[in-house]
Parts: C-alpha cells; sequence; structure tokens
C-alpha cells in the first residue's frame, strides 16, 4: 500500500472534484443557502431545503476553511447557509424545522433531533472562523435544547404510546459524541465533561453488546436488549461512524482502552455488516437473522462506506491492528469502483446489492455535502499522519 | 387462453393453499387475533400485532364467510380477530392504534386512519356474518370518526407545518371508494351516496390529471399539481387498486361511462409503471422522471401486481378491451413465477427489480392475510364470471 500516493488520492479527490461540484452547483444566489437535489450532472431537481443538510453543508465549508486553508470563497459559502438558517431554519426559538421552502417557509416540523444537532455544529464551527458571537450563542443555546429534549427527543410527534415498550435510540448518544468533541471550545467544561461521560457510558455500555460483539439501534429505557424489530435492528454503517467518534474521544481523554475497544467492535460490525457474496456494507440487518422491515436493508449506501474507511484508517493510526489495514483496502477497493462517478463530479450515494447505481443522483433528501467530503477530508487526514 | 382452467387455478391457490398457511400458523389460540409475522414456513419471527392488519385479516375471513362458503372455522377466525380488536385495538372511544403487542398493551398511537378504515371495514362485514349489532355499531361509528378527521386524518402527529405546502393525499379518496360500498348496508343511504360522489370526483377529478393521464399521489389542498417529492410520486399499484374500486362503483351505480375512463386510466398506469427492462411493476416512480426519495422505488411488490390482475380481469369483464386480456396474461405470468412460492404455502412479497425474493417472509409488517387471498379470490370470480 502506497500510503503517500492514497492521501494525495483523497486529497485530490476532496479539492479538485466533489468541493468544486458543490460550489458550482449547489449555491443559491437568490436566496441563500443550498439546493442538496441535484442530478448526476449537477441539474437541480427539487429546491426544498433540508435544515439537516443544510446545517452539514455549513459544517462542511467552515471546517475545511478553519483546518485546511483560509479560502474565502469557502467562508462565503459556510456563511451564506448560515444566514439562511438563521433567518429561516428555526422557528424564532432554535426549535429548528426539518425542511423550508427554497424561499425559506417552513415546511416540516421541528420533529427531528438531527436538524438541531447539525445546526449546533454548523454554527459552532462557523463561529470559530468568524469570531461571531451570534453564531457562538446559537450553537450553544441550541445544544441546551438538545439537552432539554434529551428524553423525548420527537416531542409531540412521537409515536410511541408511553409506558408500553420504552426504547431508546442509539442516534442520540452517536452523535452527542460527535458534539461534543465539536464545541469543546463553546461550552463550559463542567458541561462538556458530563456531556462526554453520558454518551460515552451509553454507546460502549449501553448499545454495545458484549455477549454478541454487536452495537444495536435500540435498547429499552432499562438498558435491555428488546426483541422487537426496532430492537433487532442493525446499522453497521451507524456502528462504524459512532466508533470513529469514540476513538477521537478516546484520543481526547487519552483513554487508550477505549480506542482498542472502539477498533475492536468496528472490525467486528465490518465482518458482521459486510456482503460476502456481493461485495460492500450492509445498509440494515436483524441480530437474529430474521427479516428486517427495511425494505432498502440490502442496499449498498455512499455513507455507510465513506464512515467505515475513516473508522479503518484511525483505528489503524491509533492501533496498528494489521486487520485494520486490510479492511481498509478493501473498503477502498470496493468504495472506489462502485460510488465514484468517472463521468461527473461528486459520488453516487445509493446502490443495490449488487453494487449498481439504484438513484442516478449526487444529492437529494438525505445525501448532501457531508459524508463524501467529510470522509475524504477524514482518511486524507489520517493516510497523512500514518505517511510520517 | 383457457378461462375455466384459470379459474379453477385461481380458486384452488386460495382455498388448497393460501387460506391454510394462515389458519394454521397465524392463529394466537392464546390471546386472540393474529401472528402475521411469520417466516417462509410459517414459523413466527414477531408477535407484535398491527391493528390495520388485523382488521384486513377479520375482514377476509368474514368475506369468504359471507360470500364463498358458511364454514364455521371461518367465522371464528374472523371472530376471534374481530374479539381481539374490540377489547385491545383502540382507546376506549374507537380510536384505532396502529400496533399493539402480543396480549394488546398499546404500543403505537392512533396516528394512522387506515387502521381506522380497515376496522370499519372488518366490523361491516363481521356484522353482515354474525347479525351483531355491536359489530355494526363499531363500523358505523369508525366511519364517523373517519369522517371527522377527513382534513387532517394524522392529527397531532402531522409534521406538515400548515399554510406553506397543504397536500392531499390519494390514499383516503381512494379507500372511501372502497368503503362506501363496503358498508352500503350499514349506513343510511344519504350518507354513502354523498361518500360515494365525494370520493368518485376526489379520484376521478381531482387525482387524476388528464393533461398526463396519470393518476398522482399528492395534490395541494386546491386540487393543483405540487412539483415537490410528495406531489411528483407516482404509485402505480395505488392506482390500479383504485381503478378497481371505481370500476365497482360504476357498477353499482350504473355509471358505464366512469367504468370505461377508469379502464384506460388502469391500462395507462399499467404501461407507465410496468418495467420493460426486467418485467414487474415498479413500486414508486416520479411524473417528471427524477429519482424518487423512496429508495424501495424500482422493488416488485406482491400486492401491487395482485391488484393489477384484479383491475384487469374486472376491466374485461366490464368493457371487454383486448388490451385488458393481453396485460392479464402478462401479469399473470410475472406474478405466479415470481410471486410464488413452490416449496411452501402462501407468496412471496418483496422481489427486487429482477424478480429475485428480497425478503423470504410470507407476512410482516405490513403484508397480512389480505391482498394475496383477496386478489385470488377476485380473480377467481372475475374469470368465472367471464367464462360462464
Amino acid at each position: 500500500m502506497d500510503i503517500k500516493r492514497l492521501a494525495s488520492q483523497y486529497k485530490t479527490e476532496l479539492l479538485d472534484n466533489v468541493l468544486p461540484f458543490w460550489m458550482e452547483h449547489s449555491q443559491d444566489k437568490k436566496y441563500g443557502g443550498y439546493f442538496t437535489c441535484l442530478l448526476r450532472n449537477g441539474e437541480i431537481y427539487d429546491t426544498d431545503k433540508f435544515v439537516w443538510l443544510q446545517a452539514r453543508q455549513v459544517w462542511m465549508f467552515a471546517k475545511l476553511f478553519n483546518e485546511v486553508e483560509k479560502r474565502n470563497e469557502w467562508l462565503e459559502m459556510a456563511v451564506s447557509g448560515a444566514e439562511f438558517l438563521r433567518k429561516y431554519g428555526h422557528d424564532g426559538k432554535l426549535n429548528w424545522y426539518f425542511s423550508v421552502t427554497r424561499e425559506g417557509k417552513p415546511l416540516t416540523q421541528p420533529y427531528n433531533i438531527f436538524s438541531y444537532a447539525f445546526a449546533a455544529m454548523a454554527f459552532g464551527q462557523l463561529s470559530l472562523a468568524t469570531g461571531s458571537k451570534e453564531y457562538s450563542g446559537i450553537a450553544k443555546n441550541t445544544v441546551n435544547i438538545i439537552l432539554s429534549k434529551l428524553n423525548n427527543p420527537k416531542g409531540q410527534w412521537n409515536k410511541a404510546f408511553p409506558g408500553t415498550r420504552n426504547l431508546k435510540n442509539f442516534s442520540l448518544p452517536m452523535i452527542l459524541c460527535n458534539l461534543s468533541l465539536e464545541l469543546e471550545k463553546l461550552m463550559d467544561k463542567t458541561t462538556v465533561e458530563r456531556l462526554m461521560t453520558d454518551c460515552i457510558h451509553e454507546v460502549m455500555e449501553v448499545f454495545y453488546r458484549p455477549e454478541s460483539g454487536l452495537m444495536v439501534e435500540n435498547v429499552s429505557e432499562d438498558g435491555k436488549l428488546s426483541d422487537s424489530f426496532e430492537g433487532r435492528l442493525l446499522n453497521p454503517g451507524h456502528a462504524l461512524e459512532a466508533m470513529w467518534f469514540i476513538m477521537d474521544l478516546g484520543e481526547h481523554l487519552k483513554q487508550p482502552e477505549l480506542i482498542y475497544k472502539a477498533n475492536d467492535i468496528a472490525l467486528h460490525m465490518l465482518d458482521t455488516g459486510w456482503d460476502k457474496e456481493y461485495g460492500g456494507i450492509f445498509y440494515f440487518l436483524d441480530r437474529m437473522g430474521y427479516p428486517p422491515q427495511q425494505l432498502e436493508w440490502d442496499q449498498k449506501l455512499w455513507w455507510v462506506h465513506m464512515e467505515s474507511l475513516v473508522a479503518m484508517i484511525k483505528g489503524y493510526n491509533l492501533t496498528r491492528q494489521e486487520e485494520n489495514l486490510q479492511w481498509f483496502q478493501k473498503i477502498h477497493h470496493y468504495t472506489w469502483e462502485h460510488f465514484k462517478d468517472n463521468e461527473y463530479r461528486e459520488w453516487f450515494g445509493y446502490l443495490n446489492r449488487k453494487g449498481e447505481v439504484l438513484l442516478p443522483l449526487k444529492g437529494g433528501k438525505w445525501k448532501g455535502c457531508f459524508h463524501v467530503p467529510r470522509g475524504l477530508y477524514q482518511c486524507w487526514r489520517g493516510l497523512e499522519r500514518l505517511s510520517g
């Protein structure tokens, strides 16, 4: 494995291919914010704005500005989205809508906690770039709202009948692992430390099940396994993404045993999630081998593969286990062969089980300027670190 | 086409294969009601009870008892589900939960209007079999609740922000077409007539778009096309199912022009929905040819094909258009080759685009004892009518 050549491959793909796609096609110069529903060649096919994807794109460009290069065009890109979100993304009290029209009129109620989480990350990261107290205030206040909603994140839109089978979902502690590191410079030390301790506990001691070595998507409120569709659900990509957040936390907190444990779980989830027949990582599985309720269970999604690449290279940097490198090469090969579009810029998002393109889009309601560029950036940095 | 042989093929499959599967595997003799999450061989893999599927199974067995044969086992089967639903399916005020546990504890709030619609159909059909005034009362009162919810069927669980893009969905008028015929004997004449007129108008003059010949899934509140994910959505199976409801209404109301129009739309939707490359009917399409947001868009679902068979044979009986018979044969061939399981009873539900089994289940959260037996029954009767 030529590490230097690989590092440069990821860097070039990010800077010369993927970012220019979003710079060129996603900017809404009339209303601010971004178009994310883009066909293979970048043509816009829908103009609705999904708050979570808007916020992720703000975060991405702010992050690149902060960590790669002080390019004005990246800062302007981030600010355009942030201003749109500040004005139209919430109800005036930082309750973040799920989606709004191109012009900014609310379309979908603020039922989704991830709109809040990514808004906090966006304004937090951008405040580091601009020094804006307004932006850091939005980030901090949004985090406080998230913390106040931990017990019932869906609020009135929660369809579960209370008391019969109270489940908690992996997504929230997982994303808080990411958020706690992101917002360290903005929040007070006690809050951040408590947040880190709590979410590491939830992820590694509640959703991780040592008896099976699996990370499950839902457990009962008291931390037990649930024999139900939700309780049997596995999402390998989700688990792998969480494990690199945990490795980052482990490095930050200087807890090597946490890093090793996270890496072992990542390797096991990959082994569980890998499609031995056609290659690639399944989207959903049932931990008891039953049919999942998700009809898209066998599809191969871009983000799952990007997050796995990041987990493997980060794990190798931190643990030097040979298995990490073998998996990295295997997923690298699959990912570049199937997700990269050799005719147009940016990558495909959705493949069928056999690796054929299922939807010829570059962005949509769920795919924006996030997992591909963040993954390329993380792999580039990871490979660079490895090469010395 | 040997019509008599075909009629007997559908009848035999219903009586000797599909119904015995549900009789044998789905009855919960301890708590009443039915298991619907059944593996290929009938083994139970989940015990949750989905109110909509429970009600559909009650309806199915009551219908067979009323129209095919007075078999006690069918009546007992229907009553077992109805008693479970009467006791545990609702909140005491006929607000029908979406799902309950095996024992009958509520799991999912009554957010889904189809739980109500199928409960009304179940208790209505069963009251004709038993003469129970309690059952007919439940049916009538549930219809009244449905009618009171027409403007906002999802109630507090509606995530659309009011006023920005108020859409109405095809499912409700479509199912009311079915319900209005089902409940004719139970409701007063004026209500039924108004219901029929209203839902025929909605389906044939609002959701049907003459400029494209397509039936769309969502339109704006004032009846206009909407250029949005929801507004571009096509569901050919849905449209075909609705068209045979309309043909039934047309026959009942002695409106031949309504029948001809419905049959023409059905033929056009089939032509639009048929996968010219691999055969079978797509689950979802975008009317402008853009990528649908549903990742399962290209899958081939059992109910879509059953409903299309019914629409084609009914349309042929009523209009004698040669095209109907050609389509019937084409879908018949695809359906029996791909959905019928030659090793175990009942049919597969979910195939990938190429017609390979995607989930090896016979029942689940969405597939119960309904579309296969109802479709077989309708085709059997339709072919019998044709042959005699």
